[in-house]
């Protein structure tokens, strides 16, 4: 951050009165610009026992594997973000379920919110955000494919827990791989 | 949002390509500024069976009671966050426990991620940000002054659950009440 958002003006980095950690300040109209970290929410979506996972068509990490999943926008709930990322990478439609993950990933500065969803019908396509898409067995699982550590983390407890028989939610840390 | 934090341009508000809705765009350095919802990190905290709530000291809010929250920050965990919060709020050092609640606050785009805690040592006191701490029983939370929707769910959720034995996770939609 450079300038200020509200007003233009070149910004400052300081610690304001009362705050404990550095931010950028407005000398001309005296706004703080926090930054903070952004939620990812997701799911594992399934149907009839296969899990669904898509090709990833843009970067990071083109081509890896991973569930639907992206930044939660404003005015919408974490399950509705989830839904939509669902038909925005893999045309599904989606029934949210319990959560599967809350997932600290410091080094990205994000908050990953994954839950279990079920798929309403076996119909799925690409987008242009996704280069394939599968519905899979658990044993199909391409774990050394798979793009992010988060991605795995879900995957794994989502096919222990419904193994067990339970569906428990998880509270872990991410960290880097790449 | 007006100018580019970037290189200080005036922005524009439109849809970029491929995406679907509204976002602050600039036309000098093409950054696209997405704006998406910040979390709030808490904990109930408990000692000995009796909870640890704060009288706000600062807006919004001030004079309301709540429990230790406040935005996280970037560079920590959820619960780094929340135990930060219950230093800063009331002096007290905290070992986080269980989830009890993934708040939707789609109105103040906002989610909140509130843990229960128990209090390591029966210590206690106010900061700037408090200008009341007192540890009660559930049978004197003042529930007709809480600070927000969250916090008198959180509440409610924790003397039930606790009532019944269990430590359960809630997802919830507050909606606004002020």
């Amino acid at each position: 951050m450079n300038f200020c958002s509200n007003c233009g003006s070149r910004v400052d980095l300081k610690v304001p009165e009362g705050d404990f950690l550095p931010r950028y300040v407005c000398p001309s109209c005296s706004t703080i610009h926090y930054q903070n970290p952004k939620i990812v929410v997701g799911s594992v979506p399934e149907y009839q026992g296969r899990i669904l996972i898509c090709k990833r068509g843009i970067e990071p990490r083109r081509g890896y594997w991973t569930i639907p999943a992206g930044f939660m926008e404003n005015d919408e709930t974490m399950e509705a973000g989830a839904a939509r990322e669902a038909v925005e990478e893999a045309r599904i439609q989606v029934e949210i379920g319990s959560l599967l993950l809350l997932g600290n990933v410091v080094h990205a500065r994000q908050v990953h919110v994954f839950f279990r969803s079920r798929m309403l019908t076996p119909e799925f396509g690409v987008t242009h955000e996704s280069l394939e898409v599968r519905l899979i067995d658990a044993s199909e699982i391409p774990w050394d494919d798979l793009a992010f550590p988060s991605t795995e983390y879900a995957l794994r407890r989502f096919v222990e827990d419904r193994a067990a028989g339970v569906e428990r939610y998880h509270v872990a840390e991410m960290h880097r791989r790449f």
